[in-house]
């Protein structure tokens, strides 16, 4: 498939055990460093959101940030920063979530939207799904509404879309 | 000051004694939230690196990739994420640096740009200036010219620039 005549797959690159034994790792970085299909990137993830009355992206740190803050910036909205537990300096609602081994916190600051305030959000990648349920939850939780969720990569294998069902899910890639 | 007619230090939240007593925290997210004031600063961060040639937009995890990311989309730019170590999964090139106490890693891949490719640094916040003098080494070490570094908000009593002496620097907004 191709994105603005750019095959953007061939701007990933695929390392295969990392970042353990078993795991084919899908880099996005020489997709970064390209402007061209970064941009196209960017405007896949924006596509059909323009015109919607969109007021806010919200994104995970680290990875999330980059599509995030570019979607944003590209759709003239604001950015909400999603972070974990104990980086976010304001009072904030937190949402605990079980991975693999153990369990993660993600927080947003509890004033960082208006109530009923329409949300996309962004991250890099859709594998098991359990990160964007929770900061789905967590951005409910401050009373906004999660109007679609836009990933560059899904892993379908990982069947992540099962733990975010009832939302508009966006994909520009599927391995 | 005004950037596009907005006051952007009005979106700047004081926190005091924050992440440590005695610390005057600036929490920019009041203004990443807002859509206008987001928006100016991006363009403040841009302004003149329009017409330099300007290739890449580099920035370290997290916070700086909220600013990079949107600078390289504004400039029709490559991004390189400059990570903490063992976040990337190629071949990198690393920088060690000294804290306040201790010491910490910064990573790059050994092919995120080519060499002698101009590169321009973005980050939000310049402190002691330890962070983006080691972001700079990194990016000289993989054969990139460091042709300027923008800051959203300079804390001058840290004296910061001392340590990236010979640079050009940009700030938009001072303490």
């Amino acid at each position: 498939m191709t994105t603005k005549g750019i095959d953007l797959q061939a701007y990933i690159r695929s390392i295969p055990d990392w970042p353990k034994k078993g795991i084919l790792f899908r880099d996005i970085t020489p997709l970064l460093a390209d402007p061209n299909a970064f941009s196209a990137a960017v405007d896949a993830l924006c596509a059909g959101y323009a015109e919607t009355g969109v007021e806010y992206v919200a994104a995970v740190e680290a990875r999330g940030f980059i599509f995030g803050a570019a979607v944003a910036e590209k759709l003239g909205v604001g950015f909400v920063p999603i972070r974990k537990k104990g980086k976010l300096p304001f009072k904030t609602e937190s949402v605990t979530y079980e991975l693999e081994y153990g369990t993660d916190t993600l927080e947003v600051h509890s004033d960082a939207i208006e109530k009923a305030a329409k949300v996309l959000m962004i991250d890099d990648l859709l594998a098991t799904g359990g990160t964007m349920a929770a900061a789905c939850k967590l951005i409910e939780k401050i009373g906004g509404q999660v109007v679609g969720i836009g990933f560059l990569i899904e892993l379908s294998e990982l069947a992540g879309r099962e733990k975010l069902d009832g939302y508009t899910i966006n994909t520009v890639l599927s391995y």
